[in-house]
């Protein structure tokens, strides 16, 4: 159920707004009879009075958050770049939300965010969370929201994606092209909606070369470096990937460290694609092959969502926007060989 | 002069904060003669009101802001992955700003900050400000401030530094000492304080190397790829330097992209280095040598200091502490040459 303003609030009390945000405020001047028919209204029809917005004469805050799981990654940089530039436009500030892909602080956000600190909300998720109850309470209260790359299939809301399953399948159907008979997916978190469509295109992409599907060649990485090396080196020694294709592009860099260190030749021993946004990816040794995402475009896609919401008043469901931006997969010497 | 808070000014009128603080939430059962003395001694003493943090029921926000140029750039993402460590460490939260390097969202953020949004701000300033008075103004208001690499030299704070001149130096002499008889200086912005430093070390390392000083060495960039290209291009053309020294990495970069596209061997053609936090500079063809400044432990320390002025409860002159941190000299390829 949406939530309802205080000026509707005060309508089907019959009341001035101004008394029912005393009656909030806690003012001692307010019949004490009133103040409860008040209090039992609001709580009927889910109103939840909004201090920090009153507290401003009920101007906006002209800004809006953006909560990303990461920042030390290229993807999310010029996304929120892209988003920048939008907001600038409208007059808008930015504010940014790390989570560090940890549940608590995603739900300690949304939270706070509730308070009308700022007036809309553009987010990555999380990859741990499995009770999305803080979301749906936050739908309740017609904050937009916009998801982009990182979602929750369950919160119904405006999303900006790529054409994740598409992407996976022509990154591997690639990979087996060149020769790659055992190709390897490197995956931070498999429960991520965007993980299991990463997933299911590597997958789809082996069945249609009439390759079996090895679970051994599903390695779980993490978000350290140092580890990823060490999970790296033991695969690559046990199972002998001839091909690598990577969700994240901290995993392709994983790889290329793990490479050097055993003298296994990039492009030739083991072929290596990722997903990345990586700007410098043509300038590594060798060349990087990728998937790249229009980070900015999704960015300003999802800034341009947010600011129609904005503009138009109350958010209805069917207002929701879906959009869905290609990825472009540029091959390099990591894939070709020398 | 140091603001006073709302008890102090109670004390100095003999009245209660309850309703000093009712005087300036404008309620109506204060005298009106009480109310003017009130305004009168809150002005003359530079007393104002925070309303956000006295809504909150001066709880404290539990969060600091993060004020940095960019994010696209490895450099301010570790630091701010330091700054979230201890800031975790202390159950707070930190919010982000971009300045993108613009002044006049410099200016409005810190505006903005001023009501008690956030307990202490660590900052990284932008590089066009010659007007410093919206930070002056800020310094009265006793909110903790502690800058981190780049900073106003008058503004009178604590602060975090790494030994930039040395660096500058040792990196100046590394390409003098590899053969180096042409080396540029590449700069973005020559008025920042951090770049002074820079360029001064530069400088003193030709003239004890016995180099005369070509101004034509020294090449202002941008801080965008495409125009960066055009302008080293041109400079490559005309003055034919053998060694680059980039005070920042992504002009590093650039210089890369110029000699890959003029067949200009890095390393024996061409020698560089920078100033770099890129985790992937070995990965880099070739390997890039870089000075790497401890980004990470910059922002623990920025943040353990902001913590230090948080706890110590009103800030004094001689509290001030500035750090100086050391970077690392790291050779690679790019000017050991093949």
């Amino acid at each position: 159920m949406d939530s309802i303003n205080i000026k509707q609030l005060a309508e089907k009390l019959n009341l001035s707004t101004s008394t029912v945000s005393r009656a909030f405020r806690g003012h001692s001047d307010i019949n004490k009879a009133t103040k409860e028919k008040i209090l039992a209204m609001a709580s009927e029809l889910n109103y939840q009075p909004n201090h920090m917005a009153s507290n401003l004469r009920d101007k906006k805050s002209k800004t809006i958050a953006v909560i990303v799981p990461e920042i030390a990654n290229n993807f999310f940089s010029r996304a929120i770049n892209g988003i920048e530039r939008i907001a600038r436009d409208n007059g808008y500030h930015v504010l940014i939300y790390l989570t560090n892909d940890e549940f608590e602080k995603e739900v300690a956000f949304i939270s706070e965010l509730h308070n009308g600190r700022v007036d809309g909300i553009i987010m990555s998720v999380t990859g741990e969370a499995n009770d999305h109850s803080h979301m749906h309470k936050f739908r309740k209260k017609s904050i937009p929201l916009v998801f982009f790359d990182r979602m929750y299939d369950d919160v119904i809301t405006s999303r900006v994606a790529t054409n994740d399953y598409d992407s996976s399948f022509s990154a591997t159907r690639h990979l087996i092209d060149r020769g790659c008979k055992r190709v390897a997916y490197l995956v931070v978190n498999k429960n991520l909606s965007i993980g299991k469509m990463r997933m299911q295109g590597y997958l789809d992409a082996l069945s249609s070369a009439k390759i079996d599907f090895n679970p051994g060649l599903v390695i779980e990485c993490t978000n350290e470096l140092n580890r990823n090396i060490a999970i790296l080196k033991n695969a690559f020694n046990s199972i002998k990937p001839d091909g690598v294709f990577a969700s994240v592009e901290r995993l392709a860099i994983a790889s290329y460290y793990v490479c050097h260190n055993m003298n296994l030749t990039i492009g030739n021993d083991v072929k290596i694609i990722c997903f990345s946004s990586l700007e410098i990816a043509s300038l590594l040794n060798p060349a990087l092959s990728t998937i790249t995402q229009p980070a900015y475009d999704m960015g300003v896609e999802a800034a341009r969502i947010l600011f129609r919401r904005l503009e138009g008043g109350e958010e209805k469901e069917n207002d929701y926007e879906s959009v869905v931006l290609e990825s472009e997969l540029i091959v390099r010497q990591s894939t070709l060989g020398i």
